[in-house]
């Protein structure tokens, strides 16, 4: 056979040969652009031709700091198409870690939302390796800032070759991407994805039993690009010649709501925050959401009232995956099996709860303290990965060793696995309270305590116990009019779990503190609790 | 990312665990199996643990002289499985031939169906390399035969290790397979296909766009296994769960019929000859064919007629795909694209009876006389392919050179491309023909020829002339009832085609010789033409 190299660049090629009508619908601050692929890829092969004289080379970082948008899909794939790697910021970072990860990746350029200007300029005199910072505007001249050498983006593609070539000397294994993920402890850890881990992570996107990514699929990613490259859809939506509709900064549910009306969304990939929010519009609003094959979720696990809500009220099929920054995210699947069609409708749901099982071309273990767990669905263990698009190893950073060890990367995830593979996300190693020997789950109570009528978010973490080591306190924020307490909340509990499961407390909040990604901060949350925690008894 | 190699091995593991209750249905000459994949992993891994101790090595050659069932696929992985190579030998070849390619691959172990053992008794002389028969049959006793040594499947593999492990020392780029095609002039040439390039396959079909293989499907390839792996679905299904459906040695279109109403097939793949022969028989029978969601046709092109009968008669979605032993084989697929829906029943049967467009992964570039073609739909040229599932050379073969030069394996076949991409196979170039200074095509004459309503199969082939160098001879085989003549046929044709394209005569034959795959063999025929052409003016 050839020894042809999966590359990035090639799947722009593809859409631009295949798919160039198909397009791409874009919300920036000021307007709504639409552009087809033939378009997308001349202003891809400009933005190539104009960072090769502005000094960008094969291996250098090129930064993004932006929203979902056509410019950032352009740098998607004019970094990697050239030799260079992407490197997306979270922009919701802390300025200390956005700082540091700036630096620890060495970012020679800098493309910058608009509204993200300020952020950069407060930070920029601790940017040790950027020589140049781009700003992503639709206003025809430069914003005024200090920022130095800044140029704007239109400008400086008008003036590049649409024409340029994708660079054919890169081979597959090169780096394509990089993107830092938080840690429990410390500085955000780097990932390194090659082309060859993005092209086949874009195939098992596109296998009918995945994502099935699809030239019929208009897809609306609402994961952010600078979140594990929106868990790939990008790369995979341009391939596969899907239309792609980008909703832009600051989106509202109202506007996610609208734009699935409008374009006749088919597939759309984001946080159970996201949802719980779309939810909520979808039940205001007198929406048409017909077009819906597919609502994705990660990141974290969906509460199975949510589930549905979506299924059952609003009839769209929600389907949960299951992925981290390390793996470029795409593990897990969640689809029925054809022999599982005749379950209950509350089977089904509890199916669709769980996270799916491994995506063909990765291996997994599950290891508990002794060894691999029976897939009984109850033994609890951690979620081992192995394929060609989990990393091996965090950028230069010394906390490799404790995550990749003979070969498995060690997720931190703590799952429980029933007789068809089929993996449910029980916890956080981290979070996993220790009571009396033995383990809860905190995600089990807060999947509980949300199914209640009155609760809106619940979070669960741990507090020292003399006797017992650990014991749960939830925190609980209650949708408005309701004015539920903890007894209720408790007996409510009672019924579903063993005695000693059952929180010591519950604490009423006004909202729970969450990640940049829309997860539960329970680092933070565990402090709160701590500062006001008097104990009931 | 990790250094995880795509091999064979891994694709049976994964089903093993994750599908491990899906069947495979296998008919036998003598019965019909069931086997989950939990029970066909166990099979493969004694097989491999068996094959280790009949001596076979890492690189040995294992060759196969099967039709399609269950042990023919248990050697399907545990050959590549345990690192040898699996070649598949096409039971249709001429002794010579078969011989050739047996002594030619270096076969050191042949497993032969209990129907080929006669056949390869008269040959066995002449084997060079083979050190040991596996008879496959389901009677207990081994065939009387002067084979030596000469075993029974069964039992060998009742003596073998159920959990003898996949070998964990493959690279991707070791050879899995081997296969011959048959050449124009001269041996069969062989092509290696590596473990990479058959993985790789298998994720393009199981792309949405393109066969969309899946666990709910029930897939019966009719495209002999003997033949570019039966198009790779032996993998795929495997891998992608589906429940298989084998038809067995010397298959009749009633036992076709019968399964897909009888195991409520999907998808099922062969050549257009078995597709009109279907056709008759769920014409004269009362099949319910309702499951089937996908009739994949390639090797030849699909007559118009046969897609209307498919498409409008029956409500079965038929498609084009088109490969080569080459190209392991999927390189186009033929699928309409999201803006092409509301177009007329008329010209979805013309975009139907194109070969589609190149599934993601591979390159394509169209050179005819005067270098690359324009996309009009009009100019012919050659179809150039490259890719990491596109063969680089022909086994041992100093014909390599002919067909893959700069990086590109030139196909042979001429095509038309329109503006979405979309080819069209006008002939081989070997087949064309000249004619005053222009091309005709032999095949769009055909397809032409096979649209009256008379006209069983039609094939054209050029004789020499000394006025125009080549002039274009039909030969029809009409259909059971029929006695239409040459000036009838004439008429017809004259609308639709530029005069000189008119076939110079018509001679009617009862049968149109064919390929071992079921190809017009036009070498052949343009022999008998030859002898029985009288000029008619």
């Amino acid at each position: 056979m050839m020894n042809a190299q999966l590359t990035i660049g090639s799947m722009m090629e593809h859409a631009e040969t295949f798919f160039f009508k198909k397009e791409v619908i874009s919300q920036t601050h000021d307007k709504l652009h639409r552009f087809t692929y033939k378009e997308i890829g001349q202003r891809t092969r400009r933005l190539m031709s104009v960072l090769q004289g502005l000094g960008v080379n094969k291996g250098d970082k090129v930064g993004t700091l932006a929203w979902n948008h056509h410019r950032h899909l352009e740098i998607y794939f004019a970094a990697p198409g050239m030799g260079a790697i992407l490197h997306t910021i979270n922009i919701r970072l802390s300025p200390e870690h956005i700082i540091h990860i700036i630096n620890h990746a060495e970012d020679k350029v800098l493309f910058v939302d608009e509204d993200v200007l300020p952020l950069i300029e407060k930070i920029s005199a601790h940017l040790q390796t950027v020589e140049a910072f781009i700003v992503m505007t639709d206003k025809p001249e430069l914003p005024a800032s200090k920022l130095q050498p800044l140029y704007s983006y239109e400008n400086l593609i008008a003036s590049g070759d649409p024409a340029h070539p994708f660079a054919q000397d890169i081979k597959e294994n090169d780096a394509a991407g990089i993107c830092y993920t938080s840690a429990t402890t410390g500085k955000p850890k780097g990932v390194t994805y090659s082309h060859r881990g993005i092209v086949l992570h874009c195939y098992a996107l596109g296998l009918a039993d995945a994502a099935a990514i699809s030239e019929s699929d208009v897809a609306m990613p609402v994961v952010p690009q600078f979140h594990v490259n929106a868990w790939g859809m990008p790369f995979a939506c341009t391939w596969f010649g899907s239309t792609q509709v980008m909703p832009g900064p600051q989106f509202t549910p109202e506007r996610l709501a609208t734009f699935i009306e409008a374009y006749q969304v088919t597939i759309t990939a984001g946080v159970p925050t996201i949802w719980l929010a779309l939810a909520k519009e979808l039940s205001r609003g007198n929406y048409d959401t017909s077009s819906l094959r597919a609502v994705l979720c990660g990141g974290s696990a969906a509460p199975l009232g949510l589930i549905k809500t979506f299924e059952e009220h609003f009839g769209i099929p929600f389907f949960h995956a299951y992925g981290a920054t390390e793996t470029t995210p795409l593990v897990t699947f969640s689809r029925l099996k054809s022999y599982q069609r005749n379950i209950t409708s509350e089977a089904k749901l509890e199916e669709k709860s769980r996270q799916g099982i491994l995506v063909p071309g990765l291996r997994m273990k599950v290891v508990g303290s002794d060894g691999p767990v029976k897939w009984d669905n109850k033994e609890m263990g951690e979620l081992l990965l192995q394929g060609p698009w989990i990393a091996d190893s965090y950028l230069h950073d010394e906390r490799s060793d404790a995550a990749f060890t003979e070969g498995w990367f060690h997720t931190g995830d703590v799952v429980t696995v029933d007789e068809e593979g089929t993996i449910k996300i029980v916890d956080r190693i981290k979070d996993l309270i220790k009571s009396g020997g033995e383990w809860i789950s905190s995600v089990d109570l807060e999947n509980a305590l949300m199914a209640h009528e009155s609760v809106f978010e619940a979070s669960v973490v741990a507090i020292p116990d003399p006797q017992w080591q650990e014991r749960p306190i939830a925190c609980v924020v209650l949708k408005e009019g309701y004015d539920t307490d903890k007894e209720e909340l408790i007996d409510f509990l009672r019924p579903q779990f063993a005695h000693y499961w059952l929180p010591d407390d519950i604490l009423f909040f006004d909202e729970i503190p969450k990640t940049a990604v829309g997860k539960f901060l329970k680092r933070q949350l565990r402090e709160q609790v701590k500062a006001r925690y008097t104990p009931s008894k």
